[in-house]
């Protein structure tokens, strides 16, 4: 077990209507006037944006909006809304939504307290000290930006999508009712339960030993979360469900199953090439690269792919040939991923052949000496053998 | 799974050396002039006191010192600390020890910042407020006072002993270094061990359907658990189970394991009576008394108490007769108890059968019924009948 900090000093407001407690949980985190940043039409048709105006009315908390967030969000929303939050004296910014709607909202923040362009935290010009505050209403179960310490942006005119690690990145608070993900369609459902386990596998797969409290906490947050996606795409209100994967993707993303143990990250930042350049859902191209992932590395450590298999899956130990259980784990995720109606394939996310090279060049270095991965470094060439696995039929 | 709120701030340095960062954390934390305060010699014997005291130096912070903190610390040793914390001005308390160093601590950090008496917080009088700042250096992975929202403190003149939960209790940070509990004797490692356990199975063993997250992390917590004090109590120079140990004490109790579910606590509250009257180390207890309690209550949810065998305890699901593998799960739990040194009656703990009905009538009501327990609630009753199971031979 390595030596670690840790600090998640999010509150974590839970459970059917909470979003009514936006505007008391602003006042108390020291907010007098708000940015309220979300996305696509549907935080407006449902009501939740005039539920969360009603709230910030009731704390006396003035407030200004601005929607539009996507999928994969843009540089471009983040500078209309540093430059509304300015002009508006914002102070505090209140993300609704699922993770593009918060990271945008998160990359406001930063922007509107430094004096230079807030791409400059992206691309390593300059590191965080400072930021407005920000509160999150959750509506989807997926990235767990509520409370981790990241925040992904992508650059519209070089379709750069590039993240930030900084514990000024914590949300001061996340509300997060699990009634809203209801009226989302499964197949974001789904994406989101695959970002959740992709999360949590990203932190698993590890080449420390002696890992076990972690190994173990977080081979029971997979089961679970492969249970409740499974019920929740084919019944969407099932709240119980929904609980489970909202609460999931917190737990997933903000270092609770990561302490103490090396982390790899090389499939987000390949699935990062994917989701920029074709615009596809984060979890549906992890959906497509992880399992690649997986093949590609799982002979450098086939006793913790066999323990995956075995403590995840259920997969029987096969003691003669234990590569072959790792495979059957890998196959079991890919069954798993199938049945709740993810992509397995580049083709599928309508990505071709003939990108492969580029997007493996262009994956985001993550080591000192130019390989990408903390667990199993790669080279671009790599990257290109794992794209070209995912190319399948 | 139920509404809650939940929020953890505590700042976690963990690993070898961490207590040198003592003095940095008061700093940072804004503390100027420390109280610390510990248990018994061993901390000055083995020169960690000096250490922080070096620490707090190299950061400017002025300190005071009060030792003789015991296992079930004494109400009389925080009023000496309130005293001395107000005479000399100090305005962050900085607690070395385990639960009952921290525990102290907190309540001289709570009736420093009170006018009247600091038990008014401890016999319902009165509502924490406020509070001096407090921080831990932990040196044995038991009772998670280091993060937890709990203080239990024994007043002496009664024999009695109580607990107070608030968010007011968290530690803004806690030093943890696994190499601290290595000269702890093999059996206050397993009393700390089964205290954790105690902590994870009061939450575990709720009445509440839908709680498969929690349930699958706190299952997989507990394997680790009793995988890491197998190896500490037999070998304590082992630094990854200490570290396992260290680290799963704060996930225990600081509701990582909690959050949604109905939890009992009354075996805690039983427990709390033994060691009260007779003095035992607080896991000694719970050894006695889990047991105990398992058995009178397994009937009432028979699945449950199967669940924990099987997925814990790796029993074998006897499907025509599911009490079979309860009872199966609840010696497994004894007979690792037993492997590690602990108690598991009455009569080893020095209790005595005519005391039972005294014990039964002393437990605290944390009902309004006048009952014991969120989960199971207990007449004094049904109390003395769980003590009468724990007077075995």
């Amino acid at each position: 077990m390595k030596n670690f900090t840790h600090c998640v000093p999010t509150k974590f407001v839970f459970g059917r209507g909470a979003e009514d407690e936006a505007g008391a949980q602003v006042a108390a985190f020291g907010g007098t006037k708000a940015l309220i940043h979300y996305g696509g039409g549907s935080a407006v048709r449902s009501g939740l944006i005039a539920r969360v105006e009603k709230s910030l009315d009731a704390a006396g908390i003035a407030h200004v909006s601005l929607g539009g967030a996507q999928p994969n969000p843009r540089d471009t929303l983040v500078y209309q809304g540093i430059e509304l939050a300015r002009r508006e004296g914002v102070d505090f910014i209140l993300a609704v939504g699922g993770g593009s709607a918060i990271d945008s909202g998160k990359a406001i923040a930063r922007g509107a307290g430094y004096d230079g362009d807030f791409w400059d935290f992206f691309c390593g010009k300059a590191k965080l000290t400072k930021s407005l505050p920000v509160g999150a209403v959750l509506t989807m179960a997926a990235a767990g930006s509520e409370s981790s310490n990241s925040c992904v942006i992508t650059q519209a005119s070089t379709k750069t999508k590039r993240g930030v690690r900084s514990e000024f990145n914590r949300c001061r608070f996340a509300i997060m009712d699990p009634e809203l993900p209801m009226t989302l369609p499964p197949y974001q459902i789904a994406s989101g339960a695959t970002d959740i386990l992709a999360h949590i596998m990203e932190r698993y797969f590890t080449s420390d030993t002696e890992v076990d409290l972690i190994d173990r906490m977080a081979e029971g947050a997979m089961q679970a979360v492969i249970r409740a996606a499974r019920i929740a795409v084919k019944d969407p209100q099932n709240y119980d469900a929904q609980a489970q994967l909202m609460w999931a993707s917190t737990v997933a993303h903000n270092d609770t199953l990561g302490v103490g143990r090396t982390q790899d990250w090389g499939s987000h930042q390949i699935e990062h090439e994917l989701s920029a350049l074709y615009d596809v859902a984060h979890g549906a191209g992890l959906a497509v690269v992880f399992p690649a992932w997986m093949r590609y590395h799982m002979e450098k450590n086939v006793m913790r792919f066999a323990q995956f298999a075995v403590r995840v899956y259920g997969c029987a130990m096969n003691f003669e040939n234990p590569a072959e259980t790792a495979l059957r784990g890998i196959e079991a995720h890919e069954a798993f991923l199938r049945e709740i109606g993810m992509p397995l394939t580049l083709k599928e996310l309508g990505a071709k052949t003939g990108d492969i090279p580029a997007l493996a060049a262009h994956t985001k270095k993550t080591n000192p000496d130019g390989t990408t991965g903390g667990v199993f470094p790669m080279t671009p060439a790599d990257i290109e053998a794992i794209l070209q696995i995912a190319d399948r039929d």
